[in-house]
C-alpha cells in the first residue's frame, strides 16, 4: 500500500537554500509546491489530499513502530526523528501535529511545547532546556516552538543584546551538527502563514467560544511587527539552514496543503532510514516448543 | 453527539472493592461487564464497539482539549488525569493505549513505559522514577506499568525482603492520596488476560516476522510463574484500591471490549470533571475592533 515517492522529491522543493538566499516575500503561502496535477479542484482536490495525508499516516506509524523496534533490539544506533516546527501565532502548529504526528502511535512520539522561559530555564544557556526535552533513542520527537524562539522572539523584543543572539546562529549549528552525528534526523520546518490569513485565524477565535482560551491581546501585538519577525525568520532559516540539518518552508495558509506536505517531508526522511523489522534473536522452532509444550497451571480456563 | 452515560456506569461494574474481596479466577477475561444487550451478535457485535470507541474517541479529545484550556486560563486548579495500566505480558496495553489514548490530541498526552529500573533509578527510593514521569496540570499522563510493579515483578522475582515490599502498599496509598489532594484524577487499569489468551498472543508473534521484536524469551519464563503473578496482582489490587484511587479489572481476552471499557472508564471519570472552555478574559469587541482596524504591513498579499 506504500504510495511512490514524489519526483522531484518534495523536500527538494521545499528546502531553503539551495544556492539562492531566501526571500519569504516571494513564496506564497496560498501556494501548493510539489502537489501532483490533480484531475479534481476545489474541495474535491481538499479531499484528495486529506485521503492521502491518512495513507501516509499508516505508513509514518509504521515507521516509527520499526524505529522503536530497532531501538529495543539494539540495532537503532542512536537514531530518532526530531521535527522542529516554528510559525507566527495562527501558523497551524496544532493542527499540524494533530493530524500528521497524531497518526503515529502515542508512545513512540516525545511531543514537548516550548513557552516563554522559566526563570529556571533563564538562569541556565538558552539550549539547556533543549537538550533536556531531545527525543530518546527509537522515539519521534516533535518540538512545537524550539531554541530558534531565541533569535525570533528575543531578538525582535530585544530581551538580549544584539551580540548574543547573533552568536546564536553558529552555537545552534554546532548543537544540531552533533545531534546528527549522535544519529538525530533533524526535520525543521517553518509554517509559513500570511498576514491576511492570520487575522481569519484570529477573528475565528473570537468568534467561536470554545477558542477564546486560544485568543491572547498580546497576539495581536505581536502581529504589529510582522515585518520585524519576518526579517528574525529569514536571517534565522537562512544562516542555520546546513546540509546536516536543513530548514523547510511549508506554505500554510492552506491547512490541508500545510498537511499533505508536513506527511511527505516526514515520510521522505524515514525512508532514508531504509528501516525494517528486526530479525528474531532467538530460536523460532524451540520457542513454538515451548509454548505449545507448557501447560502450565490451569488458570481462566487457559 | 454525546452518547449518554450507561446506568449503572462501566466503573461501577468493574471497580475492585465495594465490599466483597477480590477472586481474579472469577472473573472471566472473556467477559464483556456493561456493554448493552445489541441486537447484532458476533462480528457486527465488534464493529459497533469499535464504532462506539471511535465517537467516544471524539469526546475524549474535546474533553482534553477543555481540560488543557482551563489549565492556560488558570482555572485548572492542578487537575490532571492519570491512566496506569498494568497486565501481564501481551495484556494489550499498547494497543490499548494506540486506540484509546491516541483519539486525544499527542501534544495534550504525556505517555511514560516504565522498563526496569536503571542503575541510577535503583539508588533512589521506588516512587522517585515515578514522581518524576507525572503529568503537568492540564495534560492527560498515561503509565505503561508503574510504581505497582515494584509489589510485582519485585515481589514474584524476590527482588527485595517481604517485609521491604510489603510496606509499599501503605506508601502507594500515602502517595497516591496526596496526588489526588493536588487535583489529579487517576484511573488505575489492570488489564486482564487469561492464561491461554496469551499463549495465543505469543504464538502470534512468533508467526509474524514484524512481531519479533516484541517477543522475549523470559516472558515465557515469566509465565511459568502465572500464579504468583496472579496472586502479587490480586493482594496489590486489593490492598491500594481506595476511594481516592480505585482499581479496576478490565477483561481483556477481546480486544474491542478492553478498548470499549477503557473508553467508556476515561469518559465516565472525565465526566466527573464538569469541564467548559473558559470564558474570554478580554473584551472581545475590542478586540474585534482592532484586528479589522489593523491594515498593518502589507506583506505576503495580507
Amino acid at each position: 500500500m506504500t504510495a511512490d515517492l514524489y519526483e522531484p522529491p518534495v523536500r527538494e522543493l521545499l528546502r531553503v537554500g539551495a544556492g539562492r538566499p531566501l526571500d519569504l516575500s516571494a513564496i506564497d503561502p496560498r501556494s501548493t509546491p510539489g502537489l501532483p496535477a490533480l484531475s479534481v479542484t476545489g474541495p474535491d482536490r481538499k479531499s484528495w489530499a486529506r485521503a492521502e495525508v491518512r495513507r501516509i499516516g499508516d505508513e509514518l506509524a509504521e515507521q516509527q513502530e520499526m524505529l522503536h523496534a530497532q531501538a529495543v533490539a539494539g540495532d537503532a544506533a542512536g537514531r530518532r526523528v526530531l521535527l522542529v516546527l516554528q510559525a507566527m501565532d495562527c501558523g497551524g502548529k496544532g493542527g499540524a501535529v494533530k493530524r500528521v504526528a497524531g497518526a503515529m502511535n502515542p508512545l513512540g512520539l516525545q511531543i514537548r511545547a516550548f513557552g516563554p522561559p522559566t526563570e529556571e530555564e533563564l538562569g541556565h544557556h538558552f539550549l539547556w532546556r533543549i537538550r533536556r526535552a531531545l527525543p530518546d533513542a527509537g522515539q519521534v520527537g516533535v518540538f512545537d516552538r524550539s531554541h530558534y524562539e531565541d533569535v525570533l522572539v528575543v531578538r525582535v523584543e530585544s530581551l538580549v543584546p544584539e551580540e548574543t543572539w547573533r552568536a546564536r546562529y553558529d552555537e545552534i549549528n554546532a548543537f544540531e551538527a552533533g545531534l546528527v552525528d549522535e544519529g538525530f534526523v533533524l526535520i525543521k520546518v517553518f509554517l509559513h502563514i500570511s498576514y491576511g490569513e492570520q487575522r481569519e485565524r484570529l477573528l475565528s477565535r473570537l468568534t467561536d467560544p470554545t477558542k477564546h482560551w486560544k485568543y491572547h491581546p498580546g497576539d495581536v501585538d505581536a502581529r504589529t511587527k510582522w515585518p520585524d519577525y519576518q526579517a528574525a525568520y529569514t536571517e534565522a532559516l537562512s544562516r542555520c539552514a546546513t546540509d546536516a540539518a536543513p530548514w523547510f518552508v511549508v506554505p500554510a495558509d492552506r491547512k490541508w496543503y500545510r498537511d499533505w506536505a508536513l506527511a511527505h517531508l516526514l515520510r521522505e526522511h524515514f525512508a532514508d532510514l531504509d528501516l525494517s523489522y528486526p530479525p528474531a534473536r532467538f530460536d523460532l522452532r524451540k520457542e513454538h516448543a515451548r509454548l505449545l509444550a507448557g501447560d502450565g497451571p490451569k488458570v481462566n480456563g487457559g
